[in-house]
């Protein structure tokens, strides 16, 4: 056996050690660059040339041939993991659309049934029409009102400042800001009995940029698919809790988790014209090329009448995970995962084959590291999810099903949805205890920008976004959710993070990128426009694959406590900020954040006593590495209250969870967060009060139980 | 450092080991046994002369006099951990009592307000009268209904066969049976308005056995006190799910958990007696010895109107737990438990002092070990447990101050409340992982029974207390709940086991014994009655601190996985046959068991390949030690959903719960008992049928999970 145990020779120092395995590993990649079609070879040629919708034939096929690949790269095992989970799909006889109809109620105007297909894909069959997955069935007919992005305080501004009420009245919204489901819920609490969404060239056009296939912004046909459910991290709605096997209880669509109750369905903005310029109240301008300013848009005459025509169908179905593994030389019980999704809503361009890529590419570099005699210290599990368009169904059910083992065992979790949704730099989300990981791995990484040889990936980055004027260092964010780590980081509190190339936030202000779930999400846009050197995807495989292999491989789990610690007091200090915009209340009612920033204490003292124990650390016994591995990895786990947050018993992380007005966006202390929320209207103050006084008081205590878990264990 | 090191000599069979290691630490008892007074000193002398409620001073006295003596025999750390919970206490200058009145609502009969006091404690103050703590204040008057014993199978008979309705009167009820909390639950559920509890000589005296202090039957004017909440595990009711500190949010008694919302009092059956005879129906005999036959009894006349007078006062009381630790020597984050509670109701001459002298000299013992050089393997952690008689609140608020750390690092938790209940033979209720460690441990303990010199305890036992038919071995029952392991083992999944001398139960129909919670509980009952030589603690004392003794030393978790499978399958067939009584159902809503046996089948698999890996586990490698430990260790945590049972989310174990009829017992697959539970009476059979279902998958999936953490870790 080829000796390739680097922290055995060099355990004295940790940084030292970092960059030596970095550089090891990350030549792996660098040696391919060369060449970087090849790097990605099943990502240009063979995965992305046909729609692979979760739940399709196609969709397995390609769940088997990564299965096969994966075997002939070496792992250990390779398997294929089935569950029958809910999906949604529109009704192949009766295709779904929106009418315009007359007081007689005859379809004046109907929006289009498909996307124009782009050029080299007009013989693909099994493209699916934009929809929005999971939606009720129905045909409902009523006056448009159209309410912004659909946000929480878009419905409050047009209730509580402008008095519409829309009960019993079909909405349309603009799509971005938040994630599509809490629009869908938003309308459903105002009583709406229909919602349309459409891409507003004010959100999904870059300045400057031609529609595909000229250029990478969103073509007036072009339409966004994606899931409307609310599921709060349930994964399947009918089994929540448990995975969906054929022994499983299912309940009822009407008991189904996070299900909406009204129609929804998503337009182009060639069509959302066609029903905006008709609406009473201000007319859109024509030239949809120019951002709109629409923002004064809210609030509508409701001279124009729409019909929804929905036929979606809800189906039982079976979906297909296929998990890789490469044992563990010294301890097999420890689990480093890498996983991303397969399924697509058509060719999955970029959402989600681009990162797709990094996890097969980082399995093919593994198999050469294994055939040349190294094995890992902790196990390796590399994940391709299946189902995730359908509210992230196969990470949560396979989640679920391992939930025993991955509580005990799992020291982290990578995420590998798309590499790239931008051009500009580097994007990072991850639990404050990968932090240090991050900016030691970044430095060890080239710029993948042309002009910057001899730039580190770390400096490029920092470069372009800096944290805050608090702290000299590039940007990380929390997680939030809308993607496969959720279940892993939220439910089952494992060390996640996730990395992407992306756009810069400054100027550029539409959602993730234009053409996001739509038919144009092709190979070539990232081969022409967004990457065409590979070198972004490269940087980012190196940041996703360095991770794992330095958490898999070190002796010393790299993760940094005090990081987690300094984490815990910005967040303390925001959410008091917050509360403290109500003095009065605070006084009358006795809110005191005293214990939070108490444990906070606690926590940061343990926090940097835990590293100086690490200095003098024997290394040479195996027992007392473990037992600091162990301190190290079941930190996060000590923040997860199995009670979880009120009324969303799978978010169960106290520090963080998505956002309940935003799924994609994390929120920092949410119990107090959301009991905070609003509170000024609410109807029974001292009630709610209360309930941020017992938000606090839960706050502090799983603060000072982690500082708990980070004392000398005796 | 002296070695005492046996199992690195010894490492080769396990069962070689573990006789020679027994034998060890039994002989320090043995040696002590020629002075069993000496053996329990602490016992006799000064932990059961003055009343020591929680609460109360005097309890705090004796936490410090215990945190005193631990330090001295030697332990590395003794700390005293208070909480502030819900207490519950007469009214000082509004006694408790319950009155007949005639018409004119003058009371023409009164109970007594207090025992007479045992001869030698004239003098002694602040014994506090019988009283069910935590009873709603109030003075309903209204008829008296004497219900049986208020189980719920009485209620059904009155209200379905004798169709008596029982809203909105005062209902009596004989102690026995099941735990009185859920009497007072059943009498609510019913609509009564208040709750009388008595002793009747049918179920607390002993066949010819003269009362106290003449015998240890109870006199007519003694009563059980005791608490009546409905807590479900949740410890201090105000602040369920966290500890009690200063910082917590509490709820306010309204919101109380499991506070009952009616009045409730316990009387002796001389004041029985007088409320008996005077009602309508059957007279009972007046012949008090002899044991009533009060089974047709249920169902009176109403002649009798009687009003409670209930004073009894709710406080948060500051209460204080004494934890004592041994840092173990190789893995100091693995923690083994020995826990029993010090507050009595008054005495506590048998509960809980019996017990708490057994820590006390674990304590002592431990700390002679110490002293010659021994430190065990793992972490001893010895707790002096307040407030077990208020609801399990000191254990509790402790379990819930270290959920994170327990979590991942508690090997078992032993159990030591009273230690003698009976004079006829061992009683041990424990997880079925410890099943094999109870045999071995007792085959090298001694006979405590005179004439049985050179007989083991196991022997002993055996022949007083076969298993069943299909098992010639001693019976070993179930956990269910009503002591201090409850949070540990119910909400947490931690292994526990309990273990007491104990009555005939086939001669003796009585619960616990006579005295129990009565001011007759002194030591003299015990150095009179019930273990004159004291022998029988002291084998008593051999088991609990043998199993603390084993499972912190053995170099591999002394836990038989096999006997889990075994259990698993009893379990499972026992709950299919109760669902086969509804043979029809069963076809017409296609419930089916075959997932359950099939997991079951599962299990019992990777159990025996888990017990095979270990004969050929390389025990020098210190790694594959833990991980196999880890795996045996975590085997208990697997039972665990967070989801909890059905409205009881505190109780998290899918194979055990308490009964939810009788917190006493313990029930196997509760969540599907409580389902087919009275499922023929059901107002939605086709509803009542897929809860079932449910629970049936739930059972199948956790099982399975289970089985899954045996299997090789990667």
């Amino acid at each position: 056996v080829v000796q390739l145990r680097h922290q055995e020779l060099l355990c004295i120092n940790i940084t030292y050690f970092f960059l030596n395995f970095s550089f090891f590993f990350i030549k792996c990649f660098i040696i391919k660059s060369k060449k970087p079609k090849v790097t990605f070879p099943t990502y240009s040629g063979k995965f992305t040339q046909l729609p692979h919708l979760a739940g399709t034939e196609q969709n397995l096929r390609y769940a088997e041939q990564i299965k096969k690949e994966w075997m002939e790269f070496g792992l250990d095992s390779v398997e294929m993991v089935p569950y029958d989970v809910l999906l949604s799909y529109p009704n192949k006889s009766e295709p779904n659309y929106i009418s315009i109809i007359d007081q007689l109620g005859n379809e004046v105007f109907n929006t289009s049934l498909a996307e124009p297909v782009p050029e080299g894909y007009e013989n693909v069959s099994n493209i699916v029409p934009p929809y929005s997955a999971f939606s009720a069935k129905g045909q409902p007919e009523g006056d448009l009102v159209y309410v912004n992005y659909g946000r929480t305080e878009d419905f409050f501004q047009l209730q509580r400042e402008m008095n519409i009420n829309v009960t019993g009245k079909i909405v349309i919204v603009r799509y971005g800001k938040i994630f599509r489901g809490n629009k869908v819920k938003n309308a459903m609490l105002a009583g709406a009995k229909g919602i349309i969404m459409f891409s507003d060239p004010a959100d999904y056009w870059a300045a400057d940029v031609q529609p595909y296939p000229d250029g990478w912004n969103l073509p007036g046909g072009g339409a966004q698919r994606g899931n409307v459910l609310n599921l709060n991290g349930a994964g399947d709605p009918l089994t929540p809790g448990y995975p969906a096997k054929d022994y499983t209880y299912r309940f009822s669509l009407e008991d189904g988790v996070g299900l909406p109750k009204i129609p929804v369905h998503p337009i182009g903005f060639h069509d959302a014209v066609n029903l905006l310029k008709n609406m009473g109240g201000q007319i859109p301008p024509n030239n949809w090329k120019g951002a709109l300013n629409v923002s004064y848009r809210i609030g509508p005459g409701f001279e124009l009448k729409v019909r929804m025509n929905i036929h979606t169908d809800n189906q039982v179905t079976r979906i297909y995970n296929v998990i890789g593994r490469i044992r563990g030389a010294l301890e097999p019980d420890r689990y480093v995962i890498l996983g991303g999704h397969r399924d697509a809503w058509v060719f999955g361009g970029i959402d989600p084959m681009s990162g797709a890529a990094v996890v097969h590419e980082t399995v093919r570099s593994a198999g050469k590291l294994l055939s040349k005699g190294w094995r890992p210290r902790r196990t390796i599990i590399f994940a391709s999810w299946d189902a995730e368009e359908f509210g992230l169904v196969g990470s949560t059910e396979w989640a679920e099903d391992n939930t025993k083992l991955l509580q005990e065992r799992a020291v982290a979790y990578i995420n590998a949805d798309s590499a790239i949704e931008g051009m500009y730099t580097l994007r990072v989300d991850c639990t404050p205890s990968l932090h240090t990981l991050v900016y030691d791995l970044t430095k060890q990484i080239a710029s993948p920008e042309d002009g910057e040889e001899g730039v580190s990936l770390y400096e490029s980055w920092h470069k372009r976004d800096n944290w805050t004027n608090d702290r000299d260092a590039p940007r990380i964010s929390k997680l939030g959710s809308g993607s496969d780590f959720e279940a892993y980081f939220i439910r089952l509190g494992i060390a996640a993070g996730r990395a992407r190339y992306t756009k810069n936030k400054k100027t550029e202000r539409y959602s993730s990128y234009p053409v996001y779930h739509s038919v144009y999400e092709t190979f070539e846009i990232v081969e022409k426009f967004y990457d065409p050197s590979f070198k972004r995807l490269q940087a980012v495989a190196q940041v996703r694959g360095g991770l794992i292999f330095l958490l898999a491989d070190s002796q010393l789990l790299p993760l940094d406590v005090n990081q987690y610690a300094d984490s815990l007091r910005k967040y303390a200090q925001s959410i008091t900020q917050l509360a403290q915009k109500h003095p009065e209340e605070m006084k009358m009612y006795e809110v005191s954040f005293d214990s939070l920033f108490s444990a906070v204490e606690n926590f940061t003292v343990a926090a940097r006593d835990l590293h100086e124990c690490l200095q003098t650390l024997d290394r040479a016994d195996p027992l007392q590495v473990r037992i600091m591995n162990d301190q190290l990895m079941y930190l996060e786990r000590a923040f997860i209250d199995p009670l979880g947050l009120p009324g969303r018993p799978f978010y169960r992380h106290v520090i963080f969870a998505p956002s309940s007005h935003n799924k994609y966006a994390g929120e920092s202390f949410p119990g107090i967060y959301d009991a905070l929320f609003d509170i000024q209207n609410s109807a029974d103050p001292e009630k709610a009060w209360e309930e941020v006084k017992r938000q606090i008081s839960i706050a502090a205590f799983t603060v000072h139980a982690a500082a708990m878990t980070l004392t000398p264990p005796a």
